[in-house]
This record gives C-alpha cells, structure tokens and sequence, in this order.
C-alpha cells in the first residue's frame, strides 16, 4: 500500500518552522506494516492542487497537513473538494464544537473561523479536542481505470494533528492495511564510531543477507545502524549485532543515550546531578526529559558566572585564576563541589566555549572541558573541540559528557 | 528561477530522523530573492531516480541532500551521473582529504571510503571540511528544446551540508541569481493572541495591499505574522503593525523572545535567575541559547526534589508540606529563594507536572505554577494547565514564564 505524506504551508518552505510531520507519521504507521514512499512539500496557493494531483496518481493513502485553519492562505479543504467534485457544507457539531472552545477562553466567535466547519460530502469528521480546526477523512472512491488515494486532511500545529491522528487516523488506518505483514524496525545506537566503521564492523554477513535491511545514519557523535526484517529474523541476527558493537551500542532497545543512562540508574538505585557552565543547562534538559528522571536527578546547577561555580559549587576563586574557568581543573572542581553539594552518586560538569565570541589562540571555540564525579574513585576528565554553531555545540559537549558517564556505568 | 530541494534519505521516510535542510537551506536562500518551490523525500534506491527526473520537468536549480556517504545504501552520485549520462572519475585531491582527516583521528583509510572520491565530468568539487563526503556542483547544459536544472549535491549531516552551503554553494547560487529583484520576509512574533485574533487585528487594510503577501503561523503559544515585500513598502507599514500588535508584538527584529529578553536585560544592565522543577533545565537552556546571554545570566537552578528546593532556594520543608511542591506558594518561594541566592534583579521559577504520571484530579498533569520575582516590587504569579507530551509541556510553560518576564520588562 503506496502511502504518501503532502505538507501544506508556505512557512515550510521559506524555512520559518520545522516541518514535523512526516518523521513523526512515518513512526505511528510503520508498526502497520507502512512506510512512507514519499513526502512532498508545497507552498499554500495553487501549488495545493498540483501536490494533490500529482500524489494521486501513485498513492493509496494520502496524508495532507495544514491549511485548514481559520486564515484566508488556508485553502486545503476547499481545493481538494474542488478537486473531488465534492459540495462542502457546514456542520452544525464542528460550529457547536469551536463555539464552545472559544467561550472556555473567553474569546468571541470571528466570522472568519466558520470556513473550519464546512466539509465536503462524503467526508468523516475528525475531531480535533486541541484545536479549532477538524481533521477530514476522505475515502477512496474506485472506478475501473482510476481511484483516489483514502485522503486523511489535519491540521498543520504537531500539537493538535498528533493526538488527532493517534485517536482517529490511526484506527481507519488499521483496517486500510489489514493484512499487511508488519515488518519491525530495530535502530541500534551507536557512539564512539564513525559510519564507515560501523557498517565495516556490521561486514557482509548481516548487510547481504536478503531477509534484512539494513541501513545507517550519522548524526552528531551517535550513528544509527538500523534493520528492518521480520520480527523472527531480527530476534536471531541481534545478538551477533551486539556482539559486534560492544560498549559503543547504547542499547538494543533503540533507547536514546539519555533513556539508557536514567533507566540503569533507576535499576541500581544510583544518582546524578549536573554542572554546566557553556551547555546553559540543556544536559539538565535532556536528562530530564525521561519520564521518571526525578527518581535519579534530585537538582542541578547552571554555574555560567564565575563568582556562581564558588558559591555553589565551592570551586576556588584561586584555582579559576590560576587556570582559566575553561580548564580541566576548574571542571573537576565543578563535578566534585555539584556530587558533594546534591550528596548524588555521580556529577557530570562542563566548562568550555561556546562562541561565538570568547575563544583565543590558546582556548578556541568549541573548547570544552567535562568532568564526572564518582563514587570512591578519582573523578575523570574529558577534553573535546567542537567548532559549530552555539546549538550544536551544545549537543555535542552534552552528548559527549553523556557518553562518559554511559561508559562508567558499564564498567561500574 | 524556480528552485526545490530533493531529499534522500530511507532514514527520513521512517522517521527516525528529522529532516531540517529544507527549513535551513530556505531561509540562507531567501536574501538573493530565491524562494524554494517545493520540497521532496524520497527513500535511497530507485526512487532517486524518480525524484530527480521529475524534478529535472520543473527546477532551474535543484538541490539534493544525502546519499553521499561511504555506506553502500548511499548512490545519489552513482544515480545522478548515469541519469545524465556523465563518468565518474575518482579525485586524487578528494583521497588526500579523506586521508588526511582519518589520520588527525587516528583511524584507517577503508576501501569503502574511495567511492566518496568519484566525481562526475563536468563537475565541480565543493569542498567538505567538516566531513569525508564532498559536495558536487553540476552546472545546468541547456539544449533549444530541455535543460537540466543545475544541480548542488551535498551530504546528508547538516553539520556538513551547512558550512558547504555557506561558504560554497552560496556564492555560486549569487552569480546563478543576479539581477532577481530580492525581497524581504519579516516575521512579527506574537505572544498572547490565537491566529484568528491576530488576523482579525490585522484586517484587510494589510491583506489586500497587492505588494504585501501576508501569512500566519501558530506554534506553541505563538502567533507568527509574516509580510513579504520589498523594504520600502515593509517600511513603510511596519509602524502600523507594531501599533497594531501592541505588547503581544514580542519584537518588530524577528527576534524570539529569549532573545529580545536578554538584549533588553543586557541594554539595562539588568541580571536574570531561573529555578526550574518541572521544566528541569529547558528555561536555563533556552536563556543560554542566545549569544551572550553570560552577561544578564549567572546561574541557574534545577530543583527537581523538594529536598533541593529547600536547601538550594531556601523554601521550608513546613511550606511544601502544607501545600504540596507544586503549588504558588511553593513557586513563589522558589523565585525568592533563586533572586535572593542568585542577587539577580528577576527571578523565574516553575514547579508543575510534567507528566506521563504523578497528576491527581486536583493536581491534574499539564498543571504548572509560574512564578517572577522582581525588584522592589511582589512577586508575581501565574497558573497554567498544559496537559501535553512531556517535550511539549516544558516548551509551553518555558515560553508562558518568558512571557510573563517579557510583559514585566516591557511595562517596567
């Protein structure tokens, strides 16, 4: 079943927001045996119709987001019933169902927000608990020598299309692909080698073997080697996998370095905290975004100031002018005082240079010192460069400092 | 001169990684007045070639992401050559980058690695510095009747793919661009107003100008208003737009409101500190995601436990038990603590429930306590529900506590 995602909106293509959507669909319909053949992105106008037109003569599912809200660029709903010869009325529910909305809010009904409660003959409602605007499910209409694609339309904010999409798409769905033999995807995450020498390590026997596919993507310190076969094929190749990657595989359950690391903590009863001076905080982030890390992480420290690493975390005001607050001293400093000050059993620290400004000949951008801070062992230091952009320099440090406490925790 | 992007990549289509070039490629593009037309993703193997043909109907410039690396999932260069009929060579200058890099890190040339240095004839090598695989330059051959468009061809890692474009594929699209009228695209961020509102204000006065094309988008608690034009006419109506959005205009620059908030503290000399439990870093890191934000942000603290509450900000065992740890009065004491800890003039603090778990039905998950202590003056108090994914939850009620700060600084 020829499945294909079409993204609506003129924002997406001049680059002001992220378009979401296909990575996020393409997870919720893969369990159903369906992957997308193809996603294509157009602005709001008459580019609409040529995407619809285009997509219908190869897909059979059909995924068109935005453009269906309250603006005059928001035209999906009526160039597709325009396209499918379909009269859009209006429906007293979707009106009662904004009325109601906009009155929890204390906002008025604007005129301009009816256009959401017309739709096309023929066409399911899908509700949209988030938002003002419904989803729309078209289905297939077949003739001899053509057929249109089951149209699902939704909205374009990820926030009100994914719950729509888990609760109303997802269940139409499952009946469309029943039958089809739902194939697993299995990404292990690796960390410490580059792509090449991931799939050299992974060798011929897993790559030609016609049962699986398999497939690598390089993001920033992490490579993901992914296999797609039936469930039994993978359950037997996975432990040579394993095998092969040894302690650069995060986990054979595709867990994220930062799940990974909250989930053995919580098994061992063990503790974290954080000191960050260059990464603002986003490792607290990042650790914190696992549901459950309270468990594990009680507090952490953003020490950006000098005169905060001494008061909070007892680093010396002598030992930061002696070598630098970006130093390997100053970071052990910062992890010991964070492990004392939390009383956890492991701090992780960085100290280091963001950028844009502030680096020199000695201590360029993209310098950074990490510390962790352990249980009755000295603690140990990692120094890196990453000369990027601020964000990515973020990711990585926090990637890196992460990375050292996973392999702590392996050896441990 | 009509422009697309031609993403490759089985990885994007299975979502396992978000695809980010379009955005970042649209808005690097946008000053030489070029627009992208359409954005396609197709999966590696035979749909390559359907992409770039089809492309090849309708683009004067196609740019083509991925499928550059050593791995043998990675044939962009070997399908693009035969597509027009082209050799490939290998490039000595390409080997002895290769080489040379692997050997700074210490690791061994692999045999798969020398496919990374076949060129097709007639292109032109864009240097990679940031990574083995290099970018591929394929001038447009024009013949009386078709034309094929002229192709960029860079690697997937968009910290590869940008430096390339910045520094290489910029300056050969200028030449391929001069003499196209630029226009600019101003964004006005809003805060505090749904879509329609924000129309509605808007009105028609704006919308049926003929040389302004107008747009919206709503994200997370944010309206983005977009004018297109050329600058005399944006200049023209721009103190309009400013008087009609009022304070729910976060800046007329564009800025986002993390960082209009830290030039506005920076131009007073004002100091900001943030004590974070439910958001668990992702205020810090936001604030530390602008440049120079060390100048008005000296440290920050992530409480998750109560026992850190009350030993980092000073709030009272008795207090959290009264009122349970996410309440105003425990979020107001936070603030307190963290300004009176931190001798910062503002202080913004958050306690909630992030969910999956922990909600009650009198402390429902989404539930989130937002507190700004300010100079001289009582602390101030907001309460929000967000019932949301955890990443969305931490998003909304970061931006609701920098907008209380931001309407605290615009009337102070």
């Amino acid at each position: 079943m020829t499945v294909e995602v079409l993204n609506i909106g003129t924002e997406l293509l001049l680059g002001s927001v992220q378009n979401t959507h296909a990575a996020w669909i393409a997870r919720q319909i893969f369990p159903l045996g369906l992957r997308l053949a193809r996603q294509t992105t157009v602005p709001d106008g008459p580019a609409i119709r040529d995407g619809v037109l285009e997509a219908c003569g190869r897909a059979e599912v059909l995924f068109v987001t935005g453009g269906l809200g309250p603006t005059t660029d928001d035209i999906t709903r009526e160039v597709i019933a325009e396209l499918l010869g379909r009269k859009l009325q209006p429906d007293p529910a979707i009106r009662a169902h904004i009325e109601s909305r906009l009155a929890a809010r204390g906002y008025q009904l604007v005129e301009r927000m009816l256009r959401q409660t017309m739709v096309p003959e023929g066409a399911e409602v899908l509700p949209n608990p988030n938002g003002t605007a419904p989803g729309l499910y078209i289905p297939s209409v077949s003739q001899p020598s053509w057929a249109t694609p089951h149209f699902f339309l939704m909205p374009g904010p990820p926030r009100e299309l994914q719950p729509m999409f888990s609760d109303f798409v997802l269940p139409r769905l499952s009946t469309l692909a029943a039958g089809i033999e739902a194939k697993e995807c299995r990404i292990y995450r690796v960390v410490g080698l580059g792509e090449s020498a991931v799939e050299k390590l992974i060798g011929l026997e897993l790559t030609e073997n016609p049962a699986l596919e398999v497939g690598y993507c390089a993001r920033p310190n992490e490579v993901d080697f992914r296999l797609i076969g039936a469930r039994e094929t993978l359950d037997a190749v996975e432990p040579r996998v394993i095998q092969i990657l040894g302690s650069n595989l995060v986990s054979a359950q595709g867990e994220g370095i930062e799940e990974w690391i909250v989930g053995e903590l919580k098994r061992r009863g063990l503790t974290l905290t954080t000191a960050e001076s260059c990464t603002g905080g986003l490792l607290a982030d990042r650790v914190t975004d696992v549901p459950g890390a309270s468990e594990v992480f009680h507090e952490g420290f953003v020490t950006y100031s000098n005169k905060a690493k001494s008061e909070l975390l007892g680093v010396s005001a002598d030992l930061i002018e002696r070598h630098g607050a970006v130093s390997a001293e100053v970071a052990m400093a910062m992890a010991e005082g964070a492990k004392h000050g939390a009383q956890a059993n492991f701090a992780l620290s960085l100290t280091g240079i963001a950028g844009p400004g502030g680096g020199s000949a000695e201590k360029p951008v993209g310098l950074v010192h990490i510390a962790l801070a352990r249980p009755a062992a000295e603690t140990l230091l990692l120094e890196r460069c990453y000369p990027a952009d601020r964000a990515t320099f973020k990711q990585l440090a926090t990637q890196a400092a992460l990375d050292l406490l996973r392999r702590e925790l392996l050896g441990f």
